[in-house]
């Protein structure tokens, strides 16, 4: 076949196998996710339209899809969910990269809650939310336009803070490079960055964190 | 001469006169200075050296220094004082910029306050201060780094928030670039912004809006 | 909800409910503004294709659409109309911009004048109309191409200038890019910039500009 | 004073005070460690030129300086050293960065470890030493040049991985945005990254992933 | 014509005649195809949708098409292949480029093998495959997202290797400049670098280093 | 040596030999300027520091130094000047381009008029001098800050307007780019436009128009 | 109407009326048609479709297109045609470009030849053409990808060149700022550059320096 | 120490140790040489000061310094030269990069042949060494400014040719990016290239280019 799928990824690691359908033919994407089948309970699919989620549940109907965050799943043997990530967005259309993460958070393993519509020009709606921020272990903060969320949450957390620019914007935004660049120069010290409109990362970073890696029992 | 000085715009707008000290030999200033002085009872410049001043003094020992905002200042017949233009900073090294805007707003016939190292990232020292925020005319809000701080300030000010970023950050803040699309595409309806580094312009503009322009008696 | 309408801040400022539609479903818009609608007597809808509004005029038939700046509006108790807000733009392509501000002034409660097609390579045609430049209290200057236009107003005018570049041009023109740089290196003191097409963030705050804040009665 | 110290960060988070001395004068340097000497153990200061340190050394002798990493720090109550953090650096002229990162871990309380000059250009360096890589809860990879070390020590590691770009290069490098690009694009899903040359970012995000926030006892 | 067709070229240097159709109507392709026809055994036309290729091939049955490289080849007179090209790749979408430095490669004269879906994120699979590298006469290595493989296969090759970056990717990869500039900055010295997504630049550089140009018999 | 020196180069055009000092060593521009006393009558050195002028001034006392424009140069037998090529400046700051632009149209066989700190910001100072515009074969429009001048003079000239953008200005003024894209923007048709700083280039194509070429006698 | 369209700018120059018809509806192209139409005998309109020439024909069946130049031409009473210049172009999808600025030059009065198809990769075909070169009053050169014509055509040529990069390219291409870059930094001294693709701002200088402004008859 | 110095590599390869100068101190330069020393024959180091060599020189006088090139060699059991790589280059400023590829080249096992001052605004200078051209093995063309030169070497050479882009410019030159992109743009099929001022990469990969690897005997 033309792509060389690394069964032994999900093993080492035990998170999900992971397709990210953007830029790949349904044909394409159905292919893999048979191949993948095979060997793995968990697997997760990635900027995956409606229509190829139609196709592949005809194949398995266990499949479930994320309208919102445009992602397909299958959980056959779920991962216990421990701990705390929140998701933090600050506007109406960085809804879709925010439910990436949080899809991607939960299959990884981690309790979520999410925070969404919570822009820093109206500061007040998230100190309204200040408890739920004091009780993370991995905030994800999704921010289009100037970006400037992740640095006051980043004020206020106590946890690592993942950032994440979307590409939500228009002018000078820059397809997102403005937030990005926000994000990256932020005075807050517990801030790392993702690149623009990844939500999968995020997710995947924050849930790794949330979980805990090589903490002795 | 090699510069064409503008006696009339002093008239035509009741401002004092500029000089840009930036780029220009201290002899080329002192000449300027004393162009204007022959006409104008109010001068302002700035981007001004220590030693530029010490060398115009003792031309004119009314002359007046700013250490911090870089400003020479003659102020024979001062403008009345009216409104309030507040100066809003995030840090240390942002303070030139600052004070360049508060001379200027100054000079221009505006009260001016101030509010410095109130950065985003320790949100609680701004909202202390909000008792300031409510009152003024026009705000200034000058940030380096990620630039975060005119949209948290627009959203709390009633006012207009002119914003200020400044080359004071380093890698991916792109000499203030980073600030300076960060307050471009902030989500506050309230907010202008002028270029890098630019105290001037914004001390300039806030103080015409403090005063209000043919606004009937 | 997936969003969280923020009612105050039309109490907090007096000012219109916005609602950028660009980016969002009709569906959104039709939700959001069904909420509004509750709390609000004045609305205002951006970047709304003609679309959007035949399907909201159906719920609303109170609701204006303005084909040029694409604005859906409710002014069910419209604010006194005081001053002088002016808008000129450069080119016959500026028009949808420069009609974005001229309708979000006039709902902010400004007077509205209009000086359209007034590029700087014809410079007679905009010395022609120095009378209402002088008269303004606060102007609105939206250009694209070169965006040379504010600098010249700024020379020319005794009132604050907000400059709106626009994404009218080809080449190095960078989609706005060329003309927002050369709005915020404009020699004019009395210029500030918005985002590239904001014609909304120019025209709220020249409304706000014009208005006059904390002004004593 | 200039600047509003904020003593209640450090209470808040069990992080030392941190002074970031770059843009500041040796004189508001002393002075704002004066300041923070009254309340905390515990204080680092970043960015440090030998200097600094032969004059604030004068004034308390506890304190240590690192050349390589240009630090000055206090610790007066070392918080307890616990969990691993792996510092990998791509080059020798990296070990600046590097080292402020491992200085900035360790005063924050995590145990660190080293593992410099293993560039992916000679990849074997890096696999001899994948035993340290397996047991880490958390690596910064610090790399110039092409950036290219994260995403290969994301692709070993079974943790999260901080990436650091750092300026070290020329030409088409862009003084680190071009490391700072490969890192953000990187196809390994556990890695975040910081700003070019952010040592102190990534030590500390580190050493806060490395104890784990709000993790039952 | 529109198109002084250079028929010495091939003459010259007994390579095929090359024939670039994106940007062209298949009108135009067509007449240039039939004009080099007449003198020529070889032709490769890049950049060729399926619809160009039906259109020709009814005028001329010996034409092949590559569905994944998208070229259509004429090999009359095939040249006898010498030597090893070896073409990896990092991710399935790579692979048109890929392909289209294979086909130029091989109806250069060149024996061609393919590595695909190697990333660096998973190193082994790479490494498992060090026998084919060590035997080539010159490498093409082609990856999008982070394009960190070159400076690996670097590394491990003794043999020069043509690094092409491609548009494989999303936000701040800014169309294939990320791995562009990864690849130019790489620390192996043996890389040297062609424009984004031009596999036949590519395939041609490393044929004519393949065969060798002016050795003596 | 080390340069190849086009002595055919001056025949062939009738216009002066020219060497570019910034970069060269002081020994190397005297190798080369002796090298061409040889074959030419005259020669101009651009971007020449004093020191170098009395250096080689001692070889031959015939040069002559301008302070403004950097230049030295010899006319031994001085072309007869017709026509008028007229340089318009913005500001103080932008004299040296122009008169490195002035230097060159003269000692190429111009008439030269100078009209300088005319920026567009007080639209008065230029428009008091159309006269001289309407005269004028060619003009050289030098400006930095914002670039605006070429696309005012373009819409009241009535012959080729060359723009000069200068790197004076600061912030998102990028070295002169912010200009550059002012001028290659502008919506004047009889603009064209030189590399930032180069009042040479400028001035040796504006001669070239003044005097026309293969005009019929 | 929406467009205060010039009429005096055809009488002051001499040169015809000019529509640029991109960005514009047809319906807005045929008012400022008819409006040009009742006052000028030559009207250039560039940019144009076939079907904005299928429906002005039906209006005025005087008109004339250009399928390569994109251009409708009202020559009712042409100039007379003097000199010579002449367009060079690169690559075959560069011709539109070159028409676009050979179709402005012949309205506006001047005799064009055009030389297509040589690019400098194969330097031959140009040398081939040398006494055109030779005899032209101006020259423009018209190319895409590394934009290096111009260069050598000012090397060679006696007169003026206007360089005009186009968007033809791809990857690091970057829609035409590659080869408007090649063209501002090039080291021949008689060039200066237009927009990208800007074949009317060319055509046009080409024209008036092709002609002679205020020489003496 | 703090350098894993990888004495397999020059084994492995058959080329000399390398050691890149910049951004070390003379002690660091030092220690490495001398653990270079200890297990190498040839050692070449760039970027290398005049002091830094006269340092050098003291503890092994066998070094030798190349001024122009500002490179330390120790060749105690030089390779075998054989072959034929031509070293182009455009302007004086262009030699060091040149002379960096030169020396590298030679050490690295070609004889080497120079071409310089031959840019392409006086291509006679080139045609006239055409000869030279067609012998070649492998060309490296160095050029700064607008970086031409390399399409038109490409066009004429029957040999790979690598394309050296250099710092040497002004204005948008944009510090070696304009030559760059004008490299990666060409239209050449036989060009590849490196990072700007990068004489070592070039150097390096045109002997291996030259001497052939895995060509059978
Ligand atoms: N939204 C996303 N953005 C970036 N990377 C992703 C995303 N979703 C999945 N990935 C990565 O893409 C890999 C799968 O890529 P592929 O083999 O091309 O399907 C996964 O292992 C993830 O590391
Ligand atoms: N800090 C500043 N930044 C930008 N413009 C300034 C600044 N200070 C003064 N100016 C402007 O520069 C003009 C004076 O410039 P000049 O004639 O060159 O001294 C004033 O009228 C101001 O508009
Ligand atoms: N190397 C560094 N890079 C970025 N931020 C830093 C660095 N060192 C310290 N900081 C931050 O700067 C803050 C102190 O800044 P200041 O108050 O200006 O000294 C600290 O709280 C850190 O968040
Ligand atoms: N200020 C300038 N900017 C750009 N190019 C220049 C300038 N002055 C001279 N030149 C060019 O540099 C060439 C001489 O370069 P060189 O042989 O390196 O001294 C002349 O033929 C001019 O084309
Ligand atoms: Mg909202
Ligand atoms: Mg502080
Ligand atoms: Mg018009
Ligand atoms: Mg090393
Ligand atoms: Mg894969
Ligand atoms: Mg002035
Ligand atoms: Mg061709
Ligand atoms: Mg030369």
């Amino acid at each position: 076949g033309f792509a060389k799928v690394d069964h032994h990824r999900a093993l080492r690691t035990g998170y999900p196998e992971v397709v990210f359908c953007q830029g790949k033919t349904h044909e394409q994407c159905e292919k893999i996710f048979q191949a993948l089948e095979k060997h793995n309970d968990n697997i997760l699919m990635t900027r995956a339209e409606p229509d190829l989620f139609a196709r592949l549940q005809k194949i398995d109907d266990r499949l479930v899809y994320s309208e919102l965050g445009r992602t397909i799943t299958l959980e056959a043997k779920p991962r216990e969910k421990t701990g705390s990530v929140l998701i933090i967005s600050a506007g109406t259309a960085d809804i879709p990269v925010a439910e990436e993460a949080a899809v991607t958070a939960a299959i990884s393993g981690a309790n979520v809650e999410r925070l969404y519509d919570c822009g820093v020009a109206g500061i007040h709606r998230l100190l309204a939310q200040n408890e739920k921020i004091q009780k993370a272990r991995c905030i994800v903060a999704v921010a289009g336009m100037e970006g400037a969320l992740p640095s006051v949450v980043g004020g206020l957390a106590p946890c690592p803070v993942i950032a994440v620019p979307t590409s939500v914007g228009y002018g000078s935004h820059l397809n997102g490079l403005a937030p990005l660049f926000t994000m990256l120069n932020s005075c807050a010290p517990n801030i790392t960055v993702v690149n623009i409109d990844n939500g999968f990362g995020a997710g995947f970073s924050s849930a790794m964190i949330n979980k805990g890696v090589n903490h002795e029992a």
